[in-house]
């Protein structure tokens, strides 16, 4: 959060009214509360079932969607009179076809979303901000509006990388780049050099999980650290789907005997900054900003 | 195990003595009863904690070895006058490096040996492979020993893959391939057009329990069917860890809610096919032989 420069904090025009679509984790809530100290009145669309009930959310205004009523997005972002929409936070589940409200502005939506849903998360993503775009809305980054959440380059914490965690770094930066090519995750683990675990639809916090239960069973040969690192996908869009680390994340990689974290610089987020700074530094873990890898448009 | 040409049986010279090294899983079996039947007398080296007790193996001239006794594995096959030498089976324990029993040896091969883990799998077998070499065995693949067992291209079972599978069968290829690319494993399971998940160190059993765990806590989106893919990697070493699939592996796609399986004809190998073929066509479950991709050397 220092060496690498930062966007600048977007300018909303006067009369604009920010529209949070809310997933999960911390993001929506850091956000919501970053407008709302600039005395912008942010309309919160919590999706249920995704954000957790204390998250906060609520002291905003709000309404509450599923992920079923995803035809509905543009009329309530519309009553409530949003201009300019965030999209933040995971969305972990994938709606029920079958349990569609069927709508007008779904129907229309249909074709486009089914073909999107078919090339993977990034297609998703990319054609419901085209979409928002096309009804009039200015779709803005989470990064745009809370710079200051953007990893830079370098140690976050006291402890730096070592000269043995240099292997592991670059065999899991790699790795997690070749797998966000695909678009099929962000993250990868690597122990003793080896890439021995790859992020898919569990998450990183799964994959984290299934490291620790490896090395409980003796299936790491006893080798000692190793590093998790995520990462931007080659052609990530930046106003979605973030990679994104937090206190869970140290918390989980300390657990799985990991060594650190990296994250790609100028492309991450780190949530929960000073609270995951102060946890990795007690439990003698370091997170780094990694340089940026590869073109993005 | 029908189209592709197989490579021919290997012949062995006069005065050969044939020596496996046996891992977990069936191949080894497979591989010295053949060698039985031939008439040949193998000598089977079972190495400790990876082969299971009722293998059956003990019926053959064997010895066992662990792991960490790797550095007298020359001196045992050469006092057992054995000639050819094939590695089968699974290997998934790593040598505790504190554990090793030391000798001469084993000090001669250390830093090849450490360099080699520090490349993974292949690395390893590679130089395994070549240090076998040079102290004068021949070193045999499983599958010029048992051609019977290599996947030929088309449906296995009663089953065809759908056109709906196509998609799936298309994705976790590409996939599997991309990260055989990095050497970190020869599986992908893709759902609704999508890879979900990635072999990594905890193996294609593991993913597939992994599967089966995220369909039942709904992350799948009530998504039906999809498939596991397993290939070869890119610079795949034949004379050892050919991608290999068996009625286990056919019993977890089917707990995972796939509708089949697709390998990579010619460079897979199946096991104990009749049993493996009659579940599979039980079961509803399709297994396929995929047209083999990329040069190999």
């Amino acid at each position: 959060m220092t060496r690498t420069d930062k966007a600048p904090r977007f300018q909303f025009p006067a009369g604009s009214r920010v529209g949070i679509v809310a997933g999960g984790g911390a993001l929506p809530v850091e956000v919501a509360n970053c407008l709302s100290e600039q005395g912008l009145n942010p309309f919160v669309l919590i999706v249920a079932g995704e954000s957790s009930p204390d998250s906060g959310l609520d002291r905003f205004d709000h309404d509450v969607l599923t992920l079923e009523e995803l035809g509905s997005l543009v009329a309530t972002l519309k009553r409530h009179r949003v201009t300019h929409v965030v999209l933040a936070g995971e969305i972990r589940r994938r709606p029920r076809l079958a349990a569609m409200r069927i709508s007008l502005g779904l129907l229309a939506i249909v074709p486009t979303v089914v073909a999107a849903l078919a090339k993977g998360d990034d297609g998703l993503l990319r054609v419901v901000i085209r979409g928002l775009e096309t009804r009039g809305f200015t779709v803005v980054g989470a990064h745009q509006l809370v710079p200051d959440l953007v990893a830079g380059e370098g140690p976050l914490t006291r402890k730096a990388p070592a000269a043995s965690d240099k292997a592991n770094l670059d065999a899991a930066y790699a790795a997690a780049k070749a797998i966000g090519g695909l678009d099929i995750g962000q993250g990868a683990v690597a122990i003793g050099g080896r890439v021995i675990a790859l992020e898919g639809i569990e998450g990183t916090n799964g994959m984290l999980e299934r490291v620790k239960d490896l090395r409980q069973h003796g299936r790491l040969a006893g080798k000692a650290g190793g590093v998790l690192v995520k990462c931007a996908k080659p052609r990530q869009e930046m106003r979605a789907d973030m990679p994104t680390i937090g206190p869970q994340t140290v918390e989980l990689a300390h657990a799985a005997g990991l060594s650190g974290v990296g994250i790609e610089a100028g492309r991450s987020l780190v949530m929960d900054g000073p609270d995951m700074v102060s946890l990795a530094d007690r439990l003698g873990l370091f997170v780094v900003g990694l340089e940026a890898r590869d073109d993005h448009g």
